[in-house]
C-alpha cells in the first residue's frame, strides 16, 4: 500500500507500507532498484500520490514487483540498505495520500439503504424506487476530508428539539461514523464523455477505507429536498495507506443477482465485487478497544464499475484522485451494522461494549477505527486502518 | 472584473476587463505602474486567479485603484503603452479563472423555491419547512464547471418513460438552465471552525454569474433520497469575469424580511442583499436572441453572509477558489423566473420567442446567456456573461 508520510524534519515523501515499518521509495529509488522503469526523479518526493497515480497501472505493477522482490527475495542486498530505505511507521507522520478534487458518495450497501429506510419511513417499502436501478450518489466535500488520526471535531449545527417542531442550534446529540470503502480515481476521463462499464475499473487506481462521520439530527433535519450537506460535511476520514486496485483481483467474487435487470450502461459481464472483510472499533475515552461490527464487501449491491459508469453517462469528468465511497456497507444481522444508527435502531438500543458501558451515538473522546481485510495468497492482508477521535 | 485569457501563442494569465479589451496585467506590471506594490513577480503570469486572490482585498483595492488611475486619468501616459498593454477581447481565448477546490449550491431565491415546490407537490405546502430556517444548500461537482463560451452537451442518463412506471435511458428531454450568481471565495477558513456572521463577507473575493444546467428528468428520477446528482453535474456555466466584491458596495440594499427570526449564528445587522439586475437570453440556432427573463438579485432570501455562517457553522473548511452559488433567482412576474421549469411551468406552457417560434426545454443548437447589471457611480456596469450552446 501507498502512502505519503514525512519523518524527522524531511518534506512529504511517498512511501510503502511494509508491517511496521515505511519503505521510502525515494531511498530506494536513489539505490538503483527502480532503474529503467520510465519515472520523474522526483515522482516520489511529492507531497501527494496523484502524480505518482499518473504513471498508470503498468508502471505501478513493475515497480510493485520490484518492492516485493526486494523485500522478499534480496534479503542480502536490503540488509545493506535497510537502515537507509525504512522509516518504522511510530515515528513518522502521515498525511493525506491524495489531493481530491471532488469526492462522491454512493449507496450502495443494499442493507444499510434499507435499514435507513426502515427506520425513518416505516411505512413505506424501505428502498426508494430508483434504487434497483441505478448507484445513487450524491456529491460530497472534499475539502474536509482528512487523513486517519484527525481528531473529529463534534459538529455544531440546526436540528429540531426534542418536540419536533422548534430548530435549535447546538452540538450535535446524534454523531455516527459509517463504514466505507473510498476509491481512489487513478485516469482522467473526457468532460461530455461516458466512460463504457467493461472499461470502468481501468479508472480506479486503489482503494482505502473511509469514515463518513455524520450528524444524523443536522442531517435529518436539513436534507429535504437537496440532500444531506452540514450532516456530513464537517469532516471525512480517508486511510492514509491506498492499495492498488489490481492488488484484489484474487478476491474478485460474483456479486448479488441484479433483479431487475440492469439498463444496458449498467451491465457488466464479469464478477465485479470483492472479497473484502470489514470491521468496526469503537474505544470510549480510557476503555478498551471494542469490535462492535463485522460486515463484508459483499453486501455491496452495485460494484465499482457500474458506479463509475452510472457517474459519467452523462459526460461529468473524473480526475486522478477523485474520491468515489460506496455509501455504508452493512451486513443482514445485527451486529454487521456499519453505523450506529443502524446498530441502536436510530438511538433506541444501546449497544453493550462491556459489562457496564452501554452506548447508542457518538460520546466526546470515542475513537473509531474501521479495519478491512483480504485473503490473498494465503496471508491477510490488512487494508487502512482509518481512525479518528471525537472531541468538542 | 478581472479573468485568465490567452493571446497568440501566450500562456494564460490575468486580464482586466475594459470594455471590449484586455488590459494585460502582466504588462502594465512592467510597465512600473504596480511599483510599490508588494505582489510577487508571477503574480499575473498564473493560469488561474487562486494566488491573486490570495493577495487580499487590501492589494486588490490598490491594484484597482492603479489601474482606474491609469484608464482614466494618465492618457497621455496610457497612449505611450496601449498597444502594447491592451488585447481585443474578440482576439482572446477566455479560460476558467479560477482552481475550484468545491463548489457549494444554495436554494436561496424563494420564488424558485415556491414556485418548484408548487409544481412538484400541488397539494402541499410550496416551502420545504425548513426553508425559513436555514440556507438549504447542497454540494456540486466541481470538476464539471466550465467557463462561459464552452459547449455544453445534452447529458445521457435515466429518467422515467412516460408512462411514469419504467426507467429509460436516452438524452435528457427537459434540458434547462438554471440563473444564479456564484462566489468566489477568496480566503481559507479553518477545518473545525465557524466564521462568523458579520465576518462572513470577509471571504468572498468577487461575484460572477452562474448556470446551473440542469436535466429535469433525470433529475426527478434520481434525487429521492440524497438530492440531484447526474441531473446537474455533466456541466455548469461560470462566467470569465470575476468582480471583486468590494465593488458592489455602493448597489448594497436591505433584503427581505426574515421572519421567523433566524437563529442568532444567522442573525447579520447590516444589509447584505445587492441591487443587480439579471437577465436571461436565449437565441435558437440561426435565430435572434430574445430576453426571456429579466429579474434581480433581491429576490434571494439568504444573503451571502449568511450562505457562509451556515455553510461553516459545523466546521466545514472553504479555501480559496470554491464557487457558493446562489441558486436559481426569480421574481415574482411570470416573465421574472430564472429557469424554463418556471418559464414554462414545467413544458404545459410554451413561451414564445417570435411570433413563429414557440418552445418548452432547450434544443440543440439553442445559447443561453445569462447577464447581469448594476448601476454604479451613474454608469451601468456588467458583469459576466456566461453563456453556452447546447449541442448532442
Amino acid at each position: 500500500m501507498y502512502g505519503i508520510f514525512s519523518y524527522d524534519n524531511d518534506n512529504p515523501r511517498v512511501g510503502f507500507k511494509y508491517g511496521d515499518r515505511i519503505l521510502d521509495l525515494e531511498k530506494v529509488r536513489l539505490s538503483g532498484y527502480f532503474d529503467s522503469i520510465p519515472i520523474d526523479e522526483y515522482v516520489f518526493l511529492k507531497p501527494v500520490l496523484n502524480d505518482f497515480i499518473r504513471l498508470g497501472q503498468s508502471i505501478h505493477r513493475t515497480i510493485g514487483q520490484r518492492i516485493n522482490a526486494l523485500l522478499a527475495n534480496d534479503a542480502v542486498a536490503l540488509a545493506d540498505v535497510q537502515d537507509q530505505v525504512f522509516v518504522p511507521q511510530s515515528k513518522a507522520r502521515m498525511h493525506l495520500p491524495v489531493s481530491i478534487g471532488d469526492y462522491t458518495d454512493f449507496y450502495a450497501g443494499i442493507h444499510h439503504a434499507e435499514n435507513v429506510g426502515r427506520i425513518f419511513r416505516p411505512d413505506g417499502p424501505p428502498l426508494p424506487p430508483n434504487y434497483k436501478h441505478m448507484p445513487v450518489a450524491y456529491h460530497g466535500r472534499a475539502s474536509s476530508i482528512v487523513v486517519s488520526g484527525t481528531p473529529i471535531r463534534r459538529p455544531t449545527g440546526q436540528f429540531l428539539a426534542a418536540d419536533g417542531n422548534v430548530p435549535v442550534v447546538g452540538p450535535s446529540q446524534t454523531l455516527d461514523f459509517e463504514l466505507e470503502l473510498g476509491l481512489i480515481i487513478g485516469k482522467q476521463s473526457a468532460f461530455g464523455e461516458a466512460v463504457p462499464v467493461e472499461e470502468a475499473e481501468d479508472y480506479i487506481f486503489g482503494i482505502t477505507l473511509f469514515n463518513d462521520w455524520s450528524a444524523r439530527d443536522i442531517q435529518r433535519w436539513e436534507y429535504q429536498p437537496l440532500g444531506p450537506f452540514l450532516g456530513k460535511n464537517f469532516g471525512s476520514t480517508l486511510s492514509a495507506w491506498v492499495l492498488p486496485f489490481y492488488t484484489l483481483e484474487p478476491v474478485r467474487i460474483a456479486g448479488p443477482v441484479q433483479e431487475p435487470t440492469p439498463l444496458p450502461y449498467l451491465q457488466i459481464h464479469k464478477p465485479g465485487h470483492f472479497a473484502i472483510d470489514l470491521e468496526v472499533w469503537l474505544q470510549p475515552e480510557g476503555g478498551e478497544e471494542v469490535c462492535i461490527c463485522r460486515t463484508s464487501a459483499q453486501h455491496l449491491y452495485w460494484n465499482f464499475a457500474q458506479m463509475i459508469a452510472h457517474h459519467t453517462i452523462g459526460g461529468c469528468n473524473l480526475n486522478v484522485g477523485d474520491v468515489l465511497a460506496t455509501g455504508t456497507i452493512s451486513g443482514t444481522l445485527p451486529n454487521s451494522c456499519g453505523s450506529l444508527l443502524e446498530l441502536t435502531w436510530n438511538g433506541e438500543r444501546a449497544i453493550a461494549l462491556n459489562d457496564t458501558h452501554r452506548q447508542t451515538f457518538l460520546a466526546d473522546g470515542d475513537t473509531v477505527t474501521l479495519r478491512a481485510f483480504a485473503q490473498i495468497d494465503g496471508n491477510s492482508l490488512e487494508l487502512g486502518p482509518a481512525t479518528g477521535v471525537i472531541y468538542s
